[in-house]
């Protein structure tokens, strides 16, 4: 069975190899995955976003461990949330909002203890909680063996795109990747038609393009990313360096022609 | 059979896809897990601290590899300490100080170039030696194969806490993790009655917190860590950019009352 | 069966976890192996040289996936090149040369979109068709199957080593390490006999030393690095950093003595 983990640990301090360490001892078989340790220190919707693009990539079963916990010893709940895909564990703040907006998802509080590690720190239930939790799932467990149902899991405001009047649509840069990329939260089927200028920081790019070559190397360019948004971008280059702008910068877009 | 890795080869060579590649050559069975490839370059303390934490959790038998190794090619001993719970490769330069400490530990110097790559290298002993043995021992080769026993393996300095009088406790930072907390030396155990004042870097810190969420925003805590120690940490913050306080910083506890 | 990968993706987006999700939802066997995934942004060079370097190690039947593709969704090739150690998948711009030069190579064209995600972004072609062509060859699928034979795949410039007159020889430096130690693309048989003394950086380094411990700290030394190159580096330091060059910087050494 599959268990991948999302954590901002880092790789410097070893802790994600003690929830390796944990998950292993319990399910000896598990097959570990990681998706990304590098999310920014408790910085919850990273973490949603990268987990969320990634997961429904796995195969049906996987168990998906995330560690980014800023409320750790405080009353904040853990969590597990059951999709017919896959099951998710960690801190109920928010990390696991893309998986509840599924249908058919159950969200579980974490409450029998014989499923965690004997003593329980106060600093980190990624060791002593959530990764003894995954490792049962691996091992077969059902959610409902490991908590109790609740029905108000912490979901993260939405940050949605929206339309106003014909042809206009508003967004806002949901994630920018190494490259520089500017992933929006504009679907990419509202611009499949008609052609389309985009307006952030202050530019205006005219065009949505097919690939990052039909732009000259160091330009603007928008098209339709890989995750199904509109994606700002610049060929060969940053364009988030290029505009300045960071994650939640407002995006507009206007249809020219129909 | 795990077998874990840690180095301070970064991630951007290829260095640690090489022992990976030579490992899996040799035991194509074993199962890889990357304790940390970002231990700072030849901070042989800091590769020691961090898989002395995370060691002690993984299932018993597992094969750790560990290569932070700034006296490669010269006479310093290639190393095998076996404990009753795992086996730990790689040079003799006190990384397995944490290991050597452990009732029933035994260290064995390696000298069966059979088990070697044909060809050692005289700067990369990681891929043509400890690799190797590393694969050797996950395939089922006892450690008196592989090396001829020595009784004064390499020790790192004990920087250990001491007490001084009635309720003076003298320790200094072992570690400090991704999130700017400061990791000490003193134990929790010492603290866990009474109550505590705790001076670091000039700053007077009173008490002993439960949780990060003790303390408001941006202040200075102390409490007792996910490895037993008094840890020193800032909510949402760092208390070592706080402090400007690196490894080694003398750390003193003051009991307040009894 | 293994599948190795190496990109310039970084680990902070999760661009990495979805290409693992992809082959192990076609492969579940498959046994991944990272290389590296800290690849500068969209240097191919720099990829090429770090997968070259390792995949030798690797056991035979081994698959390489290598995703730094700057020309995505543009006219470049989707490419695997088959050696008779082990199957390359990425794009075809130089990345697999390494590959290309060894003896019985094949390269072929991937065109069998069967074999492809449904839907091809034109972005993420790592995801949509070299990962599922990755775990198909993982799963046994054979090279002929996946595509049809080329005879030009892109090959990078040649930085070859060169010698002119009598004990006199030419490079430039291929790889800067996180050490800073100096990798250059002199053959380290050419220096094997004799005496020799490197020019670099407008510094005359005499001697080619065993290992770096023959240096006292600080200073420049030359050896034959664990690639089987000259390689210049500072004991306890960086010669990167020391001499403030980069890729691509001439070396040339002169023979003292026969």
């Amino acid at each position: 069975m599959i268990v991948t983990l999302t954590t901002d640990f880092g790789l410097a301090d070893g802790y994600v190899g003690i929830l390796k360490g944990v998950i292993l001892s319990i399910a000896p078989d598990a097959h570990l995955v990681d998706v990304s340790h590098d999310i920014a220190p408790q910085d919850v919707r990273q973490a949603a976003y990268v987990l969320g693009r990634a997961a429904p990539y796995f195969p049906r079963g996987t168990v998906h461990l995330a560690v980014v916990d800023p409320g750790v010893g405080s009353a904040r709940r853990p969590l597990l949330v059951q999709t017919p895909d896959a099951c998710f564990v960690g801190p109920d703040n928010g990390l696991f909002t893309f998986a509840l907006e599924q249908p058919g998802a159950a969200a579980y509080e974490l409450n029998r203890r014989e499923f965690w590690r004997p003593a329980v720190s106060a600093t980190f239930h990624g060791r002593d909680i959530f990764a003894p939790v995954a490792a049962h799932l691996a091992n077969g467990r059902l959610p409902a063996d490991l908590g109790a149902a609740v029905a108000d899991p912490v979901r993260l405001p939405e940050l949605a795109a929206t339309r106003s009047g014909p042809g206009r649509l508003h967004g806002h840069v949901s994630h920018i990747d190494r490259f520089g990329n500017l992933i929006t939260s504009i679907p990419g089927a509202w611009v499949r038609h008609g052609a389309w200028a985009c307006h952030i920081g202050g530019r205006r790019i005219a065009g949505i393009q097919q690939t990052y070559a039909a732009a000259p190397p160091g330009t603007l360019l928008a098209l339709v990313s890989s995750g199904d948004t509109v994606e700002i971008a610049v060929r060969d280059g940053s364009a988030a360096a290029l505009l300045g702008v960071s994650v939640g910068e407002p995006v507009d877009l206007q249809q020219i022609t129909g």
